[in-house]
């Protein structure tokens, strides 16, 4: 290998989309030594490591940290209180642990009750990226390339730990930045959290209606994409939603207010209100997104 | 030519993304003899002859129309009235008389309003297909293929003026349906003009945010997806809204209801309402595409 090994031994705590398509991007850029996998689905395992996603497993995550150098924890944010539980006593003494959920002040939380109090070694991070799939079938090393992930480092944690978590994402082709804990959730409440609700919202809503199977059938194009998110997994979206919920039923109060606003403006018939609110959405996204 | 030419003059009054396309899916299948178009923007009319959308064109309406055997109006539906208007007295005497509109209530109305009592060879129409961009130079003759084009006849429309805008959008590779006035407006209301109106009202939201710069920056792969309806026109989207608002503000409410049970389910920590109602909208999602 002509690169350094940043990872001489990896542990992946849940090897799903995000989990599995880590491994993969490190692999890839042959940063990393052996991939050591762990769950509770002993398949998912066996096919992570038929995949050449990982080298082996243990559905055990005290023995899946021990000599570990870093310590990714890729599961459901509902189960990361358990799995600090299980390898509170495990981990090495240079060991870096980190983790990939979607909410951060609940991981902190957790941690923070299960440690005592929060590890130097600790850095809470999240990779923003995904797809409506997920499992390990469904990850790919390319899935993090010039997406973001952003860590959000307590008042605890070690430079050199949050230098050595950002290494590792920089190698998977991500842009790391640093953020604070709660205004990550802030952020993360609107850009992502609102949006799956709102697409799960508008999907179900359409679903209660009488002539359902009509309704589906004469949807346009935009529909499609306007509601793939809603195909995204339902136990997933649950346990990231109310892990962040302070911050999400902040912003959908916001959104109703905004909705409701625009509800009048269409029902007087105020075609400078809706045309502007159109005007000023399109602006923004297409400010954004030059496509 | 081998097929037969069913419309000898076309006359199309709006030629942007539907009209033009219309245009172009016509004579690729060589099913139309001349195209007549018809509009306010000469540069728009000319660069559709440069592009072969159609044949001649004129900026006066009761010109456009004089000797076609089909004509159709491809304007927002805000202007149809006066489209009607200029038209009325110039239609050929066999014509056949169609619109695109995506609110047919409102055409129906402005037609009963000009003509006094709805002609026999009106036939109100409405193609379910269309992108986020806008304009000639947008068309493409694929863009009816496999789509829905839902035709809504009045009590008086003649079978056979029925029959000829069928044949019409058949040849475009659509599949057509017919159904009541009310019930399209209900059923677009739901499918189309709602997932429009959330998709401006949350890219508003967003924007009207402190760190708007920020939160844009941090949106993941699917709100692009999720928000891409918000790029299309918001004057034409305005129009459509305000044409169909009794419909769509039923549905707003409707939808204002399970967000705000939703909120409150999340705000109580109730795990069950929020998962059942994402499982629900995922597999409604699922049954219908199979991606």
């Amino acid at each position: 290998m002509s690169t350094e090994v940043l990872i001489p031994r990896l542990a992946v705590i849940g090897v799903g989309l995000i989990g599995g398509s880590l491994a993969r991007a490190l692999k890839r850029a042959q940063v990393v030594g052996e991939v050591v996998g762990c769950g509770r689905n002993v398949e998912q395992l066996e096919r992570a490591v038929a995949l050449g996603v990982i080298d082996r497993y243990t559905d055990d995550p005290a023995a899946a940290v021990a000599g570990a150098d870093m310590v990714v924890v890729g599961t459901p944010v509902s189960a990361m209180r358990a799995v600090f539980g299980a390898i509170r006593d495990h981990l090495a003494p240079h060991a870096v642990l980190t983790d990939v959920g979607s909410a951060k002040g609940c991981v902190v939380a957790d941690a923070e009750a299960v440690f005592g109090t929060l590890p130097e070694r600790f850095v809470p991070g999240h990779p923003v990226a995904g797809t409506e799939k997920s499992g390990v079938e469904a990850s790919f090393a390319e899935l993090f390339e010039r997406r973001r992930v952003i860590l959000t480092p307590h008042v605890e944690s070690a430079a050199e730990a949050v230098d050595r978590v950002r290494a590792m994402w920089q190698a998977t082709g991500a842009e790391v930045v640093e953020m604070g804990i709660r205004h990550h959730d802030e952020v993360l409440a609107a850009t992502s959290h609102l949006p799956h609700v709102l697409a799960y919202t508008v999907v179900d809503t359409l679903a209660s209606m009488d002539d359902r199977a009509e309704i589906f059938r004469f949807a346009a194009g935009g529909f499609r994409d306007f509601t793939r998110i809603s195909s995204s997994d339902p136990a997933m979206w649950r346990d990231i939603c109310l892990a962040n919920r302070e911050c999400l039923v902040e912003v959908i109060d916001e959104y109703i207010g905004t909705l409701t606003r625009l509800r009048e403006a269409l029902a007087r018939g105020d075609e400078r209100t809706v045309f502007e609110t159109f005007r000023r959405a399109k602006h923004a996204r297409d400010n954004f997104y030059r496509e």
